[in-house]
């Protein structure tokens, strides 16, 4: 860490890394979906470039909450071609500015990890709050940095360590299958999509596919699917019928969800939901409102909002202050 | 100037500040504008926080342009009870990314300043290409950052030294006048805006004011009025009258300009302008489309655009490079 002036504090992405085992990650998420069906935040439409040749999409978040010390925009982008060039498709930077003065408070250079983590994240509060209380397999859509990440946080609101695996690309399987802690999990990989949706019961999809993965056909009773690839309007993973027909549809945000993600699929080939959409932050104050059994097909569809990054940068602000 | 890891630079407000005489800013601004008024250029809508008690506003701007290196995304803040606690109210920083992997190439924790010296240049932009050609006095409506700022830079554009500065605030008048150059400048203050109107024919306004201040009959023919405060649908400096009769009205984004600053009043008066309006960036690349003799009234509009932020972050960034 440098200070480069008296009010700005630049924290590298290494910094970042050995902070984060300290904070108490799981609560600070909880509290970003929360505060954000509360109401008592700003949070403006995404803004986004596009990229093409070789093609990216940036994604400029921001929030601020009524009351907090700080507001965050963060900037979070996705180039596709990077892991050819051996840099992670993720990246971005994270910054907290005073709610006071507008001063910069914190830079932290994270390259895109804290968006990563703060996913990762997303996907363990669906787990805990919406998946059934019996997980007997875990089904893993796609095998990049998210797939790592969600298996890392599941690890924490569940005992199940059975893991089936699917991705596209044999060399992105073979991989992640090289990184995954096999002491851990009991991880198996297979080239048949069908195959691990009816053998699991807590499905993520992480992948940025413009065609949709899980047929509604493939899905069991009592499963519980959590999509986070999705955040564009052009990205899709789930059958828009699976969406429609499933028993409870749970989402980050409402109003971005209009407009990105597995609902604006679902709304956009003229389907409606078979009850009410709930927000995330809902059901974390009010269980009652999320899964009612265990026969139940609930999906979780997050296209991420800027009060988890607002959390996260400033719990790993906060944790460097200390 | 401290490498942080491989691809991330962070620049102080110091070094920033040293840089800044090595490069020709006025023609890179000038770029800003031509490159926007191309359509080669990502600008997606101005994203704003607004906060209360302080109060301030928040304006995140980020642009692409086709085959240059970086993109930009910058915020720029202003709290305006910030000088009473002896800071700025201009915050903010600016960063640029690579446009082939968003990798983050720099972070140029300027507070502020970058905006400010971007949106001086662009007025004296305006002046260069739409003043009368014998400017007898120049007129400065507000005495802040901005005020200084449009007075630096007129300089490099015209031989006129007489000045008459008017603004609401005593003390931020007498700051002004006790920072000024007074070598250069033969500067006087008024407390009569009609005078100061009556007898400048190049006026520039840098007010937050949010009721306006130039009325249509003060105006003399011949005169340019370059409207620099108003960025936001709430704030006005001119006339809606004195815009819809003058015989030219130039905005930096016609785009923007429908939302927010002079030409959105205009409009929201139920007022139409007297001639099509034309973009900045057309009348840098054919004069014709500006002034046509000395006694036209003619006005530009600024809300300020990324592109201008986008080419001085490169500037400032490959001066360092070098």
């Amino acid at each position: 860490m440098v200070n480069l002036n008296s009010s700005s504090k630049v924290l590298t992405e290494d910094e970042i890394h050995s902070l984060l085992p300290n904070i108490e990650l799981l609560p600070l998420i909880e509290k970003a979906f929360t505060l954000y069906s509360n109401s008592q935040v700003q949070l403006p439409p995404v803004t986004e470039l596009n990229f093409e040749n070789p093609s990216g999409d940036v994604h400029i978040k921001c929030a601020s909450v009524k009351e907090m010390p700080y507001y965050v925009v963060k900037i979070a982008s996705g180039f596709y071609e990077n892991p050819g060039k051996g840099i992670s498709s993720s990246q971005g930077l994270m910054l907290l500015f005073d709610s006071e003065t507008g001063c910069t408070s914190a830079v932290l250079l994270d390259n895109g990890y804290l968006t990563d983590v703060r996913t990762g994240l997303a996907g363990a509060v669906c787990a805990k709050y919406l998946a059934p209380k019996n997980i007997t397999q875990i089904g893993i859509v796609g095998a990049g940095i998210q797939a790592q990440m969600q298996l890392k946080y599941l690890k924490t609101v569940t005992a199940c360590r059975k893991v089936s695996v699917w991705a596209r690309s044999e060399t992105g399987l073979k991989k992640f299958l090289d990184e995954i802690d096999h002491e851990y999990w009991d991880i198996t990989s297979t080239n048949h999509l069908q195959e691990l949706a009816e053998n699991s019961n807590l499905i993520v999809t992480t992948t940025p596919s413009q065609e949709y993965l899980l047929r509604k056909e493939w899905i069991k009773p009592g499963t519980h699917i959590t999509a986070v690839g999705s955040d564009t309007p052009h990205k899709i993973e789930l059958d828009p019928a699976l969406v429609a027909h499933s028993d409870l549809v749970v989402v980050d945000s409402i109003e971005q969800c209009k407009f990105r993600g597995e609902l604006y699929q679902m709304y956009n080939h003229q389907l409606t939901p078979k009850k009410e959409v709930v927000e995330l932050g809902k059901v974390i104050r009010d269980r009652s409102l999320g899964r009612k059994n265990d026969t139940e097909i609930t999906i979780a569809d997050l296209t991420g909002i800027a009060t988890q990054d607002l959390m996260i940068a400033q719990g790993v602000y906060e944790t460097y202050l200390k």
